[in-house]
């Protein structure tokens, strides 16, 4: 008898894959769902609500706040999509020559200047050796194009990993807590076991060794494998920037764990602070003496942060080194199903880290775009941290870097009560309550995971600089509002 | 006690994903590592082998071998990449009018005209709503942007299907055998199982809905559940176009069985036969009167294939209809997670829906690249198919459609015993030996699946059309040798 026969739709949410009901993604979760009806409605009547745009703090998209593209990159973008253009004499009227030239010399690069191709299934070569190049300058040590693989931003890339390394929920990954909900969301979308380690809070989300150990024996005496510990530097949702030393002692962590060390750095020019430097994991690796045969480690990599901020491009790359050449091949084969990712990110990747040099004739330009981006987002990340610690009941971190504030919600008994009574979070109540009164989208720290009793918001720090002091009195005037409600 | 200390690495093929070690995809596999080093040998020395240039025929990927990119296409992502240029009125010179007005029309309906901030997890509705336009002019019956998922390729979303509806090895996918690797890979990487039902070869690559009944209900009778049904229609590799009535029947059947219909329809464009004719599934089932309510049905989209070919930008999508609310709030959290497709890519899969119409500036430069390309495909593939079957032992049925040919050898018995004796299959060795004897690479038929004790090979119509002749003689040299060689 077919099903049909007996009624039952063939699809149902109850006969999904469990896997695909478990995962979680908070960062375009209920929030973001409520903010875009909301958005729906001030369209239809724009005087319906208390404020006159959506302003989304909920992710880290800052060309959908206004943050205007790097001019040299797109610039060569926009030749290596039409290379018939190279040939016209009309077009030194419209673009910078330095990047004419780099078009050239990118569609040298590409087999038959195919920029149409699907490419090698690691991407095109010689943009992987450029992207070494990139890697070895900023490191000072080897980086070689064989390890690079493009990938259509960091996400189908930290996806990859999972799937390789998980078997059964028996695999565990250790994660940091607060950590990026693509962990969870991958873990959970693989069938494994993500083992928590808490960030502390108190010392600005120091990330302890002992925590580290005391995770991987609770979750190794539960039976659980434990297979990788990823690392996001700078943090997000935290903002935190590792110190040289700490790198170290959690590189050695790994290598006498046998655990594979998967490094998210897609924030490595994102650093907001004099003292705090960007170390990658795989320079602390080479500083310590280790090479390719002691130690398994992923660096991921994307056009979507940094001071370019390019996540409608899809580019980004993992450096993947320490594995044998048999378990290289799974990954090459993996990366093969897909066929390749897209050649105009793996352009802009290769651009990221090549970008113009002194001498060169956008040089300038691109220096004051850069520098202006990354400066005002140092100055917004400063207004918005001592606009939060400010107010009665919130506490925050510094973002020393990437682009987001972690602030902790110190609610009243109350506000906890009137959450609980509406049946949810209390961080996710505030969120929500936020939103309706101000039209400022912010994610609940409970999508990220944080210790048990305590609540956060995470809020990007990616408004146009001339929109914050706006932000900020629309925010305290919430909050105030909101703890008059509630306090105890 | 760690795992390092006990001396074992932290990754060993052994301790890898089972899945993904089961997985294969022979697209990509062994014969095109090998051509690679051949290629590289050949770059070093080129006097060392019999041919001076290796030819892929082993994957759809047009551009790599010459063919050019549709230029209106091109000049509207160039446009799209670097909207400073819309302002300026040099542009006029370097880019066709309508160009300069669509890449307008796109940028209104990107918000805040950002390309480079992430979109909706679906795509940019604006360009859904367009996709949805061209689907409803090509099929005469209704599409919803709503029901558009934009997607880098098809491939990811022919992933995204299975993970959601694949709990276990007792979830079953019905596929054509021969079938594209994509699917079988797939299926493998997600834990369930294929169940196959077999092309006829004599009838043409037939698809008979007897046989799916009898292999449906052989795999009932083990305990599978199945679950979709996948059809690639015009076929790959096998190159047939499905006629309008067995359409029909395809339908009631999965209908009447409770089947997801799982449509690969990325070739709608390439059919080069006069009594053929391109139906999507979904107008098959609105003109049997089946509703939204009656079938879930998924057509997948690409613009890698069609004239257009644009294999490198990683576009595509999938129309999904026919299921619950619920389950469709699951598909999109899984497309949330990956963010969202590169913009570009989602560019171009509105332009190849949408593309110059009579009046437009381009209209008549764009027919003329479209009908070039298309003609020339048509002629290609009949040479090759008639060169074929001029072969002793050769016997190749016609591509109606698609970009393969899948010509099937009837191997002399020495020559099966020679591929034994290499531990290797027969088409295999005889891929192996066209490849080291003349350059073309072509993949073995076991990559695609056979009837057992059949060979055969898929070889694209994809070479440049100046090169077909020498490409002809060179594989009946080749041939002749082998069959001199091996004839019982």
């Amino acid at each position: 008898m077919s099903t049909a026969a007996a009624g039952t739709p063939p699809v149902t949410v109850d006969t999904l894959n469990p896997k695909v009901l478990k995962c979680e993604y908070a960062v375009r979760g209920e929030i973001v769902t409520h903010a875009q009806n909301l958005q729906q409605e001030l369209q239809k009547n724009p005087d319906s609500l208390p404020f006159d745009e959506i302003l989304y703090c909920n992710i880290g998209n800052p060309q959908s706040l206004g943050q205007q593209p790097v001019t040299y990159f797109r610039e060569v973008l926009s030749l290596c999509d039409h290379p018939a253009l190279l040939d016209k004499s009309e077009t030194h009227a419209l673009y910078s020559s330095d990047a004419i030239e780099r078009a050239w010399q990118i569609l040298d690069k590409i087999p038959g200047r195919a920029t149409g191709a699907y490419s090698h299934s690691q991407g095109i070569k010689g943009l992987r050796d450029e992207i070494a190049a990139g890697i070895a300058a900023r490191d000072g040590f080897h980086a070689s194009g064989d390890n690079i693989f493009l990938t259509d931003g960091a996400s189908p890339a930290v996806h990859m990993m999972m799937q390789l390394l998980i078997r059964s929920e028996k695999d565990g990954i250790l994660c940091p807590i607060p950590q990026y909900p693509l962990y969870s969301a991958s873990i959970a979308l693989h069938g494994g076991s993500l083992v928590p380690y808490f960030l502390d809070e108190e010392t600005g989300w120091g990330l302890e060794v002992d925590e580290l150990k005391k995770q991987l024996e609770e979750a190794r005496s539960k039976g659980i494998t434990v297979r990788a510990l990823v690392v996001i530097n700078p943090g997000n949702p935290t903002g935190q920037v590792l110190a040289e030393e700490n790198q170290k002692k959690i590189v050695e962590f790994c290598k006498n764990e046998g655990l594979v060390l998967l490094a998210d750095e897609v924030y490595q020019e994102n650093i907001y602070v004099e003292d705090k430097q960007f170390h990658s994991f795989k320079k602390i690796a080479r500083t310590l003496g280790y090479t390719d045969d002691d130690l398994p480690l992923v660096s991921f990599q994307s056009v979507s942060k940094g001071y370019y901020g390019e996540c409608g491009k899809r580019g980004g790359y993992m450096e993947v080194t320490g594995f044998s050449p048999e378990v290289r091949e799974q990954i090459y084969k993996v990366a093969s199903v897909n066929l390749c990712s897209n050649v105009s990110g793996q352009i802009l990747a290769s651009l990221v880290m090549n970008p113009p040099k002194a001498g060169d004739e956008s040089f300038e330009s691109y220096m004051e775009e850069r520098d202006g981006i990354l400066s005002s987002l140092a100055r917004r990340a400063k207004a918005l941290e001592e606009a939060f610690n400010s107010l009665e009941g919130i506490t925050c971190n510094k973002a020393e870097g990437a682009m987001y504030l972690f602030p902790r919600l110190h609610l009243p008994q109350k506000a906890i009560g009137a959450a609980q009574a509406a049946g949810t979070a209390p961080d996710a109540y505030y969120a929500k309550r936020l939103l309706e009164a101000t039209g400022i989208v912010v994610v609940p720290g409970s999508g990220f995971g944080q210790v048990p009793g305590t609540w956060h918001i995470r809020c990007t720090i990616l408004p146009q600089e001339d929109k914050i002091p706006a932000i900020i009195s629309r925010f305290k005037e919430f909050h105030e509002k909101f703890m008059d409600e509630f306090r105890d």
